[in-house]
């Protein structure tokens, strides 16, 4: 019997990690005619993701808490910061990923890379290209996952392949128009009247290690929210405990000095040592 | 008009890193109909490589000096220290290879490793996967490469994809009988009669960088020639040379301990800090 392989997202995990985490174990299982591959999270889901899961009737994968020992493959990150605890001392048999590489691995892997909007167009991309089948409820939470990543598709990361499998998806998944089903996951994505501050940040919260430290980001969007109900009243409180939380969870002397709400998410942020430029971490107007 | 995009391998050029060059620019510029791919090498060829060049009828690509402001493709090599000068000031658009990951930069791009036995096994694949034409001479030239980098189907490193490639690009190259062809290309390879010692190691030089220092290593395969030609003749001078050469280019305190001929090539060195172990890195017997 072979030993279990688990698919695994970053910490934080947002709905494209753990979609991604799900679509790829069932990919690898069906593709190689196997089960040993088993979808995992690393950390509690998200309330959009939550959302997803229950609207296709698909099982939230359980929480692996260290992957000491563990033969893994990484869906949706590369670097070791993100990832669960435990991976240094992991068996990474493979990593699937849309975001740049930071990644160093002393023997030769599977390791793959597109730059599209989201992790789930590149295993969706696989599912249309083999004879693998992708049922309805997958196909719909794959869609899910790519809407949110793309911003509906008006995120400055959105591909031509981003598009393209959108469509297809549709189809597999029986939604008519994805712009609106794109807009509901977006309005419960939003819905953070009762959410404290912290908890706004938390939901989407990432590590970076720069060589002058470690801190962490978190991002909300507001896309499809009326803005009376987010950005007037929500938006200054959530942009300040961006400014404060990363800080003190990580490196307490850091300050962020600047915050530009953009539709190009950056931001600049001091970490004691110069001024540092991250990308794509930003709260974003759309 | 568009600018050049360099599609180059790692310094001190090798057979599957030249071709991999050479065929995955062909596979670009058809199936992306454009013709703003050009394989360039980061240094000399070797011995065999302008044998299966001019077997095939394929031009040798000319040597690019410096990466420095070019847009760039790397093959057969992810690690810096190995690739061609001025990489950190290069665009990097794509790395295509077979080795592990050793590799950081600051934006998503393209990155695909396949854990397989050759550069070329990967591009082949692609060749026949899709319905770009692949010619009976590039077919041959990425045989020939194949079949060097694992040692005609028998390293360790060799898997069932290289095999089956193997098998498809022999019909496609019209060569019967590819155990024979591969022995006639490592004949040219391992006929280092005339080669001084240092030519001999100069021929697959690659360089490393470990926490304790930089260092290189180079290797010759002497499959198919007569022990007597080679192994009690050439050997010592080869593995004293290898003691030493890799040294006097980068650390002069750092000296080999243990250079063992094993069939799992392996090879141990005293870099001042400890011992280190480097894998794949030393003359083999097979």
């Amino acid at each position: 019997m072979s030993e279990n392989v688990f698919v695994i997202g970053h910490k934080s995990p947002d709905l494209d990690s753990v979609t991604a985490a799900i679509s790829y174990a069932r990919f690898k299982n069906l593709s190689e005619n196997t089960d040993i591959y088993k979808p995992a999270i690393a950390g509690e889901i998200n309330r959009e993701t939550a959302y997803a899961l229950e609207r296709f009737n698909i099982e939230k994968p359980d929480i692996l808490l260290s992957a000491d020992g563990r033969e893994v493959i990484l869906v949706d990150h590369n670097e070791f910061a993100q990832a669960v605890d435990g991976i240094r001392s992991a068996r990474i048999k493979e990593v699937l990923d849309h975001h740049k590489v930071d990644f160093k691995y002393g023997e030769p892997i599977r390791f793959e890379i597109e730059p599209w909007g989201s992790s789930n167009t590149i295993i969706a991309d696989k599912f249309f290209k083999s004879n693998v089948e992708l049922n309805k409820d997958l196909a719909g939470l794959m869609l899910s996952a790519i809407l949110v990543d793309t911003v509906i598709t008006k995120s400055p990361t959105c591909t031509d392949k981003d598009k393209e499998i959108i469509e297809k998806l549709s189809v597999q998944a029986g939604i008519a128009d994805w712009k609106e089903f794109g807009m509901d996951i977006f309005k419960v994505r939003s819905s953070v009247n009762e959410l404290s501050a912290e908890e706004i940040i938390r939901s989407d919260f990432k590590d970076f290690i720069l060589k002058t430290g470690k801190f962490g980001i978190g991002q909300v969007e507001t896309h499809a929210v009326p803005r009376g109900q987010f950005f007037e009243r929500q938006q200054p409180q959530a942009v300040a405990l961006f400014e404060n939380f990363g800080m003190r969870r990580n490196r307490p002397q850091a300050h962020a000095v600047e915050a530009r709400i953009a539709h190009a998410p950056q931001v600049f942020l001091d970490c004691g040592q110069g001024l540092h430029h991250a990308r794509g971490v930003v709260i974003r107007e759309s």
